[in-house]
């Protein structure tokens, strides 16, 4: 199939009808005019977000809707005014508070979700005073740049992103949001370009599209990110890009080298999960373990943040140990967290040798001694070696050791972890969830 | 004990009696008088060796007679002359071929080793053709050299190196030999003095009696060894110390400091073998694996050279495989020869994870891809890995496979080695060598 009919099928199916634009637009323009009426005259109410910009997909468009109140009033108190806006303006819907920054309240009774967000009228990214100010700024500048065609073209990055869990910036995904989508089109004009030139990305590099600086090199001295660097053309101290992982950036790279090879309408849908097949990858694998214990209860962000820490943090501790971890994953279902390990060795030697110093360093060698009393000592290549009995051999101790003991475990996590468990089955759709990770270059 | 009552106890063991020396001369000034009966008048026959400048032990003296030729004789003659005038001056004593660098003649029948061998009289080192013209000037040297009380020094060195294996220049031991202790002990006055330089010694070093060279940088500039070089007083172009291995010094500096700590005449002695502690240190091992082959029917130094290589090239293979080889050890029956491997490991895991090329690097992504094409692959830290199954996972099979497959075995070795066997049980004077070996810092 070629790629100008990859287009067409997977925007046919992806692309909002007229209509359903136009009726989005509607129940926007519906709520904004039902703020206004219960809002001071001076205060403004905007839509912002992918529906504003025409860059959202067929069902999943989400009304960003930001009240914006002139710099004068205290901090302290937009969120109170936002709740009262919205039970003036909408008493028989339910709403709910919601964090980012700032607490913000999200209406129910839509069908689509609804936030109504609070912040402060900007004209210059100067007089910002908390990070949604942004927002709206963002709006406008999308807005004057994008083409129409190039709607489209975001439509597709997000679909492809988003069907490899690369898409959103919130913090268990640690993807592109939405505005950087729109931003990589902008400077590669097709979701192609952006494909040709991913595919070899060399790190760091940068994109700085109103060209706020002079060099590359600037760029890269002003934000010392690893790999790569998003000029926000709102705010030229702003990497977009920054919350997206390096997994992430190397996984897109994988995958946009995939398409490239053998471009096709399936990158554009969800790879379907074959237990047969899984069942023989895991034949071949290396030794999985999965360890559960219950969701505490705070928001994703937080929870997000905590267990990637936890991963890293029982991925070094494992590494320590001498295991070699070829992988891990974190599944949550709402009710239950688990921790996916793939190892390499489901036991380690009882041996364990502990170089020492050189011979010619008499003080420390006897110092060594000291500390290896027990243990056989000999002579390797000049220096002492001592041959200890390794503390823990297996695999499922060394964890179990890990959630029981383990100190400074991230705070919110902490008491459920010590109540883990192994799990004696890997749950189906942690196996999923793994595994459709994992094969990224079985395309 | 103090340490002038040890050096006056083990003196007492190992330092020949007056009588015992005179007697030894004795048969040493028969021998060269018939000898020198038989041959030309212009022939010198000279005693040199231990005997010669009086650093022998008790019951160890070996006679290194010496024909001396003009150097207008043929090389090729040189044999000849020495096997003739010993089968003229003794009849009745049957004689044997040795080789060294050039063969010559073992004399059976006196009770004691007596070697007859053939060289060019000189007088300086310029003159000489072969290597053991020089044995004559070496013991002109340290006789000229060596005060009386040097002498016990030297027998110290010698008994305390003996016991701990460490003594001999034969390439199976790879130690000190006689005319290096002799020059140790000119350089340190005595073999206290030697042990406490030794503890520390760094390397390089060298030591330079004759003070041929400016510095010591000079010296190791010429000479380019890792560790120790000693200058020949006789030769400045030769390192004495050239055969010494580094395990070999490593272990002497290991054995100095023990003494220091706690001088005893046990260093003296043959440490005992004591088979209960050897069976608890064998329990608190990690594994340990005997194969044996037949000798062959080649000289002990030809035999150790290919055998350390043999050594070598057994640990690199199975290092390669990824196994944690502690140590390994060479015996030698006469019959049997038997290699010990000791191994963390018994057996490793099924997978091998192996890690490929960066992820932008769409060439050789695409070739790893296609040399692991039924491996599982993964991203890991921007580069593609594969996991592959591992061909051989235990260690008997992999020295099986080592002893069938290799090429390029040592040449003498190769045909027996092909039908080397894994022994079943450790034959008890391998363990021995093994444990005496392991246990230096046990004292």
């Amino acid at each position: 199939m070629g790629l100008s009919s990859i287009k067409k099928t997977v925007l046919k199916k992806i692309k909002p009808s007229i209509k359903e634009e136009e009726r989005e637009l509607k129940v926007a323009e519906e709520i904004i005019t039902k703020l206004k009426n219960t809002l001071p005259k001076n205060y403004k109410v905007r839509l912002t977000g992918s529906v504003a910009k025409g860059t959202f997909l067929k069902n999943s468009a989400d009304l960003d809707i930001f009240i914006l109140v002139p710099t004068s009033v205290r901090k302290d108190k937009l969120f109170g005014i936002v709740e009262n806006a919205a039970k003036k303006a909408f008493p028989k819907n339910k709403s709910e508070v919601k964090y980012a920054e700032h607490p913000y309240v999200r209406l129910e009774g839509f069908g689509r979700r609804v936030d109504l967000v609070p912040a402060y009228e900007i004209t210059y990214i100067e007089e910002r005073a908390s990070a949604v100010d942004r927002s709206v700024l963002h709006t406008g500048y999308i807005n004057g740049q994008i083409k129409e065609r190039e709607k489209d073209e975001v439509r597709l990055l997000k679909q492809f992103l988003k069907m490899h869990d690369l898409y959103g910036a919130e913090i268990k995904v640690q993807g592109f949001s939405g505005y950087l989508c729109e931003l990589l089109i902008l400077e590669y004009g097709t979701f192609f370009n952006l494909l040709k030139d991913a595919e070899k990305w060399k790190f760091p590099f940068s994109i700085d599209l109103e060209k706020y600086y002079n060099s590359e090199e600037d760029v890269l001295k002003r934000f010392e990110t690893k790999n790569i660097t998003v000029v926000d053309p709102v705010d030229k101290n702003r990497d977009v890009s920054s919350i997206v992982s390096d997994e992430v950036l190397y996984r897109f790279m994988v995958v946009a080298r995939s398409f490239l090879k053998k471009p096709s309408k399936k990158f554009f849908e969800r790879r379907r999960f074959d237990s047969r097949k899984t069942k023989a990858y895991l034949k071949r694998h290396a030794n999985l373990f999965s360890f559960s214990f219950n969701h505490p209860s705070i928001v994703d962000d937080i929870l997000w943040g905590q267990l990637r820490k936890l991963g890293k943090r029982i991925v070094k501790y494992l590494s320590d140990l001498d295991f070699t971890i070829l992988d891990y994953y974190l599944h949550s279902d709402g009710g239950k967290i688990t921790i996916l390990i793939e190892s390499l060795e489901r036991e380690l030697p009882e041996k364990i040798p502990i170089l020492g110093p050189k011979v010619s360093d008499g003080r420390n060698i006897e110092l060594f001694k000291k500390a290896h009393k027990s243990a056989v000592l000999y002579l390797n290549k000049g220096r002492i070696v001592a041959i200890e009995n390794r503390k823990k051999t297996t695999f499922e101790n060394s964890v179990k050791e890990f959630f029981k003991k383990e100190r400074n475990l991230p705070s919110y996590l902490s008491r459920n972890l010590r109540k883990g468990k192994l799990d004696k089955k890997i749950k189906k759709d942690v196996l999923e969830g793994y595994f459709f990770w994992r094969k990224v270059f079985r395309e």
